[in-house]
């Protein structure tokens, strides 16, 4: 135990007392002192389900995890900029995370909570037999909260960026296929993602439903249309993609599209909103109508239903 | 991943929309819309660090996890009563988790919460190698948030509960002999804790420093020495026990005053207060005094500083 009382006190020298709060790490709970509402969520990333350890180093692993959570706050159009918000982290150590290992997972969180704009506010430290990293992010909210719930028929479909582009690095990383240079790209996409906080005025002024792609763009659309009641027809010709990323999935013996709709954790975010998004941060890639479902149209304008059951992280 | 949607519907139904945000488990995020200060907190029940699976049925397991991690929130002098507040539950699911247990450890959450008067606002479900409990829990103050560094010389300590008798209860449950009638209570006693969240309003209003009584009493109490720059003295003697909790103790052969001060997990608070705290909810164990460390004073007058390096769960 006396390792974690070492490790406590790295985490304080590391993240420091947050500003708002008067009390942070080292406490029994931090003190947030919000002006407005927040919304407050919950991820984990847990080794040989989510990652292996062989798939990145462990700094890039802890500020996954990071992102992976934030994304969730970028969804609902709030961010960490404002009282009350930050993150909280819970972490399972296996028995190979020792002191090295340790000090570069609080590296990458550090990395990640400062990209993010967020104050680390507290957090616990176990054992375990697997890494696993459960991150609580609360967000402050500037405007409205934007739930899935609020998609209409009419409504515009848009997404932030490239879909697929992560689970083609994940593929290339499954095949251990990662160094070479045309996976690369995509690689970085699997390990680095960028929750959209960014977006945060976008999706809370100008969208009625917001999701992010956690699980695959047709998954993650379902949900949306679920919550609203209504139907999502995408365009399949219209999903971004990085450049290289048909040539990529190919040599991977995949299909760009069935993973630009398939392929999880791009933490982009899909939204439905009534008016034209800016084209330098949103690509339209399709619409809202009546009934249920998300609904496909290729180029020559064949509909279909989407029916696959989506990802599962190791499985496709 | 069915079974995930399965499993997240059978949340959102035992759970429902909690009444305070307008958003609640199901979306990417809960709104939460506190009206003053709030204290946040995560805390991991994992097994095989925390618990063997044997050692309780899975309700019991869930509450308890979530028991642990209210107790912080009693130890800031906050509760689960007003806006803003709640809990956040993230768990890894074993293989051994089917739907029957999944569905024990939903109940085991809602009885906790209920009790707690917490609404459960969110969480996330995935796999693991082990049934990992990890909870976030959000606390709403009506006073002044109590931390750890505000001991002074001259300040009388008291505690809230029993010491050591959740410990008596771990070494029965090690030894497999928690069906003898005598150690029954103090199984119950690691098994169900109740984290004093009604307490609350005394720590608030009148101590000047809490911590709760996670890792022992000596060691505790040595996390708030060092925050409040002072010495505690103990008097052994007057540490509160079960009724038979000396003789249950030695049954197992421990001493129960060294398991009084180093065996974890009562959930009581240790609190150091200016004033005399009502008899009926507290129990004087010793006073703040100048200097560093824990000091124990026997019934004799013998004083020695504590150096035992604490409990490791398992370990002693």
């Amino acid at each position: 135990m006396s390792s974690e009382f070492r490790r406590i006190a790295r985490l304080t020298e590391r993240f420091g007392a947050p500003p708002p709060p008067d009390v942070g790490i080292g406490d029994d709970a931090a003190v947030l002192r919000p002006r407005g509402a927040l919304v407050a969520t919950v991820d984990a990333s847990v080794e040989d389900v989510h990652f292996r350890r062989s798939f990145a180093p462990p700094d890039v692993l802890s500020a996954r995890a990071i992102e992976a959570a934030a994304s969730d706050v970028a969804a609902m159009g709030a961010s960490f900029a404002g009282p009350g918000a930050g993150l909280l982290l819970s972490w399972s150590l296996a028995p190979w995370v020792d002191d090295d290992v340790f000090d570069a997972l609080v590296d990458g969180a550090k990395r990640a909570a400062d990209r993010l704009g967020a104050h680390v506010l507290g957090g616990n430290l176990t054992g375990g037999a697997v890494l696993a990293l459960h991150t609580t992010a609360l967000g402050a909210l500037a405007g409205a909260a934007v739930a899935r719930g609020g998609a209409r028929p009419g409504d515009r479909v848009f997404v932030s960026g490239p879909c697929g582009a992560a689970a083609v690095g994940l593929r290339a990383l499954l095949s251990g296929r990662e160094e070479e240079p045309q996976l690369a790209p995509f690689v970085a996409r699997w390990r680095s993602p960028r929750a959209r906080v960014d977006l945060a005025a976008d999706v809370s002024a100008r969208c009625v439903a917001a999701i992010d792609v956690s699980d695959g763009l047709a998954q993650d659309a379902g949900h949306l249309t679920h919550a609203s009641g209504v139907a999502v027809e995408l365009a399949t010709g219209r999903l971004p993609m990085l450049a290289g990323q048909r040539e990529a999935a190919r040599s991977l013996g995949c299909d760009a599209v069935a993973l630009a709709l398939e392929g999880g954790e791009d933490y982009e975010l899909v939204v439905a909103s009534r008016e034209a998004l800016p084209t330098e941060r949103w690509t339209e890639v399709g619409a809202v109508v009546e009934g249920d479902g998300v609904w496909l149209r290729d180029d020559g304008g064949a509909r279909r239903r989407w029916t696959r059951a989506g990802w599962d992280h190791f499985g496709g």
